[in-house]
């Protein structure tokens, strides 16, 4: 920091793109301080190193930290300062900011230099943000990945490159961008029907794409494309390297109109874009929105992925079952036991995100992640929330069964049977086309809120194909946004998770979830009122019968269940033995 | 025309105020057509008259223009050019266009400004607004209302003078406002706690109100506040002509920051703001909030007022039931007698809107308007959909409910249910705070979804407090909007009404309608999980027992009708007469 002539550096948890989990070279901030959540930012000053957590860490980073000097800033808690305000007040003493523009988000960027602008600092002395000082000292550093890519073929993609790339054109067109850049790795890896493994749960390969009228280039590491080269290259496809992006877009985007995502750029690509002086159409990029809208393959796999992921589910249920206070378990040898069974299922990628296996009290903490020293044993009694999910060729998974460990409550079945009626009653309903996330989101909602309960997290977020597990721009969820987050209309194709729930601190956590794909429904098919839509529910994993209050269910409920369980048994017990055939009968028998 | 050189002129049907109704001294359409409708526009050349209206209207329009020459322009139908394209193609040979801005919505003027520049003809040789050439040739043409208006005391308003202002002034304050323009009619009424009796259904006056920081200018005709001056004058309200609005909000406005809603504006004011240099805040005024946001006293006068309405009803629905397929009754006798019953309630005003009384398939006609020539005779058979409401000087009531005239088919039973359901599963709910009315529409509109069913109109709106029937900004509704329309969450004390539908063309319509007031929900008031709101259900009046299919009702839905029967029976037959008690308690027993 001396010799940069730097006073206060920052250092984020963020990779080049923003993504949802970063690779083992960016993780400059575990390294420096040892803290290993997965968020938190650190500032070190001459006198002092400070790292900013929220509530989830605080115990991990206190234990984490106990002995390195560092001091623990316990984000929200009264009188610790936000971190804008920390820095305010190195910069009000005349001081130099620096950071790694690379990992820091374009506006959070932009709020750091208008703060240093805000002193009269406006020249480079005062802020510095193309300076990885971390990678000057880490020895031993892990190399940035550059995994193998691969095609992801047309029967898994349903779609080609050149379809999908006339209709990022059109959209160029109508909004008259010269240059369309694309820089969330999903959104380039779904364009040219690739996939990679730089990105941990996440199937990408880190690269940035810049498309023109004439042009496609992907920047990306040598090593990566190795065996897609020639795919790439017969698409017409230009090869740069993955970090010549900087320069060279600010001579692409030399006063062009550029359509591009800020919210998914960091602030050294900003920079670079602005000082190209380029006109910046800031939207959602066309991508985003093709991407969400899944085709008729597409759908057709996912059928394929779920019933596959039925069948290692029940086989893990049927193995839970009847193992569970005969044998040892816990929150961790239970999610490796469903990581396997789901392994030896044929074109299985990876986890689409990290296991949540939360027992008892662990559950009402919606982001717990068990580790080696908060791991619970699994007891007979109350629930064990489990929220898994995985990759196949045929497309991602993500399922929450609460899982009856031993005797209930009754308020455990009524919360149980409240929150299986949302699932159901939003799962299960007919709408208007137009209609979006926003208007639906109080259907799961409404059978908790009759009760005075609720769940402070949205009921839905959309998944991708063999991509990220949440991705935009579908969900549902009741607070109206605007702008960019603006919720869309439900499409058919679309598909969004349904997962409403329930946690009471300290004692349990609910949730039941499954992935839906939106459809025209056909009963209504020519409709004086308009064009109906309904959901096709994929996951096809029974309910815990035992945890259900069968009086509490209307009658459409019921038979919303019944109907469930009927198709659940007999689409996945052709794959299963006999006793697992046994199990599963007893498991989806009306109610 | 000539004598003002101006070769297209057009005659909107608005009042200077853009009301819902219009006094007769505005019916210039009328006067010039002979067509009676609400809504039309007439434009008139050298050569040719012609009259737009949309298809509620195609049919009378066809018979009150039969031998006048004037041209009928069927709105929305195939080839039938949009008045604008009309205007444009007279224009572009360099014809002068000429209307009374006065009657013209600002932003409908400045589409015609800009039709006029686009041909370059800035100057105003071709474009001539503040001409009423009906005016001049209309002899008997009525005097401009100017009724007595009169204070609505403290016991109804709840809430007095300087404290509404001072919220008002607050409001400008936060948006550095140096002057406020209100010019919705109602928004006066309720800011200064008076009335009028300018606009039929609207029991406001006439005026203009100014707000400054130092000052309040009322403008209106000396004739409407005979009976007030006093009150105004204590209040420290200084006393304009109306007319001369026009000129002093140049004078006012110049050069200051004008907070004002150019939605409820004509554009010959908005011309005069324009040209005062004013910077316009164009956003909902303070008063439009505050007003939806019903305070205790008159929630609690919304009680009694619809306390007195139910008796009406009841009584009237006493005779119906008593009479019906014995005398002769139509659709206009019937209005008559309910309106009598209202009549004969203490602090009666008037009726809150013009009586829809729809038999068979006119129920399926969404603005039906019963006249002698179209009126059905009431037979023993169907439905007739009767929605109607009435002032008090407790407040405002709108009620709709479909009744049984005769035996009713399965798919009429079925259908009414579900209009039912819908409207109890609405009314029933209990939400977060925070939630708005897009959140919730699905609610009423879920039962008709199942069945393809919907109705294409909103499920509700927010009413006023012995002002318009319909305002806003509250209300029930799944398409989105922004900007000014946006709807805002719900608010204790805000009064919607809650009223889904279903109308078969040609075969029937039923629609039930109750007003409901929100409210805290005090059975979950300290919550852990938020602030939780509900509906309290202001309208007693009880549906049709022999339209409900039970079985088709879930438990929940069950309780809430038997619940609300019980309350209207309890409620409203202390004041019936042994009889008419007899005729509610068989009318109101459980199901």
């Amino acid at each position: 920091m001396k010799k940069a002539h730097i006073d206060i550096y920052i250092i984020p948890t963020n990779d080049f793109h923003l993504s949802e989990y970063v690779g083992d070279y960016f993780k400059c901030r575990e390294y420096m301080s040892g803290f290993t959540g997965s968020a938190g930012v650190m500032t070190v000053t001459e006198h002092q190193a400070v790292l900013w957590t929220d509530g989830r860490y605080f115990l991990q980073a206190e234990q984490q930290l106990a002995g390195t000097g560092i001091e623990l800033f316990r984000m929200g808690m009264d009188g610790v300062p936000h971190i804008d305000e920390y820095v305010e007040h190195y910069l009000k003493k005349g001081m130099t900011l620096g950071f790694d523009g690379r990992c820091m988000a374009a506006s959070e960027g932009c709020g750091f230099a208008k703060l240093v602008e805000s002193f009269g600092n406006t020249d480079s002395r005062r802020f510095i943000y193309q300076t990885d000082l971390v990678g000057k000292i880490w020895t031993g550093r892990p190399f940035i990945s550059r995994e193998k890519a691969f095609v992801l073929n047309m029967e898994y993609a349903g779609e080609g490159y050149e379809s999908k790339l006339a209709n990022v054109r059109k959209d160029m067109g109508e909004k008259r961008a010269d240059i369309c850049l694309l820089t969330a790795l999903d959104e380039i890896a779904w364009l040219l029907n690739i996939r990679g493994n730089d990105v941990k749960c996440n199937p990408v390969l880190l690269s940035y794409l810049i498309i023109s009228e004439e042009k496609v280039l992907l920047y990306c590491f040598e090593e990566s494309i190795i065996e897609i080269r020639d795919y790439l290259e017969d698409l017409g496809v230009e090869i740069r390297d993955y970090f010549s992006v900087y320069d060279e877009i600010r001579e692409f985007g030399q006063d062009r109109r550029v359509l591009t995502d800020t919210d998914k750029m960091n602030y050294t690509l900003y920079m670079s874009l602005v000082k190209s002086n380029a006109k910046i159409l800031d939207y959602n990029t066309p991508v985003y929105f093709l991407k969400a809208v899944k085709n008729k393959t597409e759908v057709e796999n996912e059928r394929q992925a779920h019933v596959k992921d039925a069948i290692a589910y029940i086989r893990f249920l049927y193995w839970f079952k009847n193992h569970l206070g005969k044998q040892y378990m816990d929150e961790l040898t239970v999610a490796e036991r469903l990581l396997e069974e789901r392994k030896k299922m044929e074109h299985f990628v990876e986890e689409s995100f990290d296991s949540i296996v939360a027992y008892g009290d662990h559950g009402a903490i919606v982001h717990y992640s068990a580790t080696e020293d908060s791991k619970y044993e699994i007891q007979p009694s109350s629930f064990v929330l489990i929220d898994t999910g995985a990759h196949y060729l045929e497309g991602t998974t993500d399922i929450t069964r609460t899982l009856v460990c031993g005797t209930l409550t009754n308020q455990q079945k009524q919360h149980y049977t409240a929150v299986l009626r949302g699932n159901l009653n939003l799962g299960g309903t007919r709408f208007l086309y137009g209609v979006n996330g926003l208007n639906l989101d109080v259907l799961a909602r409404q059978p908790l809120w009759e009760l005075g309960l609720d769940y402070n997290h949205g009921t839905g977020h959309g998944v991708g194909y063999l991509l990220n597990v949440h991705e935009g721009p579908n969900a549902f969820r009741w607070r109206i946004t605007e702008g960019k987050k603006r919720v869309p209309k439900l499409e058919e194709g679309m598909i969004t998770s349904n997962e409403p729930g329930v946690y009471l601190k300290g004692e349990y956590g609910i949730r039941l979830e499954n992935m839906v794909v939106c459809q025209r429904c056909e009963d209504f098919d020519s409709n004086p009122f308009g064009h109906f839509m309904e959901f096709e529910t994929l996951t096809l994993v029974p309910f815990e019968r035992e945890a259900i209050v069968a009086e509490a269910l209307t009658g459409r409920e019921r038979k919303l269940l019944n109907d469930y369980h009927a198709r659940v048994y007999e689409t996945v017990s052709p794959y299963l033995n006999l006793k697992e055939q046994e199990f599963l009968k007893s498991y989806t028998e009306p109610l």
